[in-house]
């Protein structure tokens, strides 16, 4: 009998955020893999690490600093490797991923690479999009408002058509493509609607409204519009 | 000292899939509410049923079936009413919401007649977007795809417009609107692409090609699309 690969979401930060099927795969794990980029810690790994048990064996897939893509294929086919031969002893493993495993996430690389040969399953996780909707205290969306989810680094031209005409929108990975992002909203008119978020959930989580948000941003940040003209409201 | 109103996401429908945040205020709830539609049980209630405590007090909020706006508006009114009494005496209410409270729910209509009032609390929980990803075993999003969520009541024209140019579509809340989404995709030729979901992640949950769904869908049914066309893959 082979093992399941486990896609694990664990949420935003918050580790009281992540599912009670998370929780139980990860706290009886007895492999746990999960990506890092060279140098750096996981995210994935922190929120879950006042559940891994000791004796958990640990597969870090260790993606290099590159813009070319070449370096991080091949880390992901060694990880691969090293995945299947856990896998190939019968024993599970659990790939812990921040967020939601399918939104935006490293693990489709690796899911990629394994589903064919081997059985998978994905628990969905809380994203940091209605994360940051909490954060700000402000409903998402309602009834037949249309949401659209834009990664931060796409052309201007790209990110002004799909932006307008939506009613509520969230822009990830904002990072620094902040300038553009406020010259797109500021154009739209919008600037009044938005928020910036900063790792929501977490302790050090920032919100401003974008105005007053500062000029540089990190990776891990947000940009919520929502229009909020439900006339139920 | 007046007590908190908190707005739980309990996900999509498999309890597991309730955050460890969420289960901590059910379980220890001294005031639980809920929205039911006249005559139907709360979809949210029976996915925290094994862990609503027996003496917990329960505010159900009757929304009565109707096209006009009046009388589930009074109905949200008596609702937050009945809520504000609890919370003036000091009392925390705990308001039990399917997928995640901000998005596409109905807890903000309770949330926007006390939130001026009273501490509100959100707790986001998995949304049926993320749910169907994995019922499907696809990823959703990478790298700089949009993702577009449209509410399946929207007219045809403007659905057109917001499927179009999306790497990735969820459509929500499909029920009658199946025969207009079916023709808006196969005219975009992206029937190939899409997938049918009926109650994701619970036990009857059914899942199809587009090309092979029944005639007839229930409300909590979904269309996702993924291109998939990320190079990486």
């Amino acid at each position: 009998m082979k093992g399941i690969l486990y896609g694990v979401g664990l949420g935003p930060g918050d580790p009281e955020l992540m599912t009670l099927k998370a929780y139980r795969l990860i706290a009886g794990a007895e492999v746990i893999a999960y990506p890092t980029l060279e140098g750096s810690d996981s995210f994935a790994r922190s929120i879950a690490s006042d559940i891994i048990n000791p004796e958990t064996e640990e597969i870090v897939v260790e993606i290099p600093m590159s813009v070319e893509r070449g370096p991080a294929q091949t880390a992901y086919d060694l990880g691969a490797l090293k995945i299947s031969e856990k896998l190939n002893e019968g024993k599970d493993v659990i790939v812990l991923c921040e967020g939601d495993p399918f939104f935006y996430g490293s693990f489709m690389y690796l899911f990629s690479r394994l589903n064919k040969e081997f059985e998978c399953e994905v628990i969905p996780g809380v994203t940091s999009v209605t994360a940051c909707a909490a954060s700000i205290a402000t409903p998402l969306t309602a009834r037949n408002e249309v949401l659209t989810i834009i990664p931060g680094p796409i052309n201007e031209v790209l990110l002004e058509q799909r932006v307008a005409g939506s009613e509520a929108i969230a822009i990830m990975k904002v990072g620094r493509h902040l300038p553009k992002i406020r010259r797109v909203l500021e154009k739209l008119d919008l600037t009044k609607f938005a928020y910036y978020i900063e790792r929501a959930t977490l302790p050090n989580q920032i919100v401003l409204p974008l105005s007053d948000a500062p000029l540089k941003a990190p990776y891990f940040s947000m940009i919520l519009v929502t229009k909020g003209n439900d006339p139920w409201l």
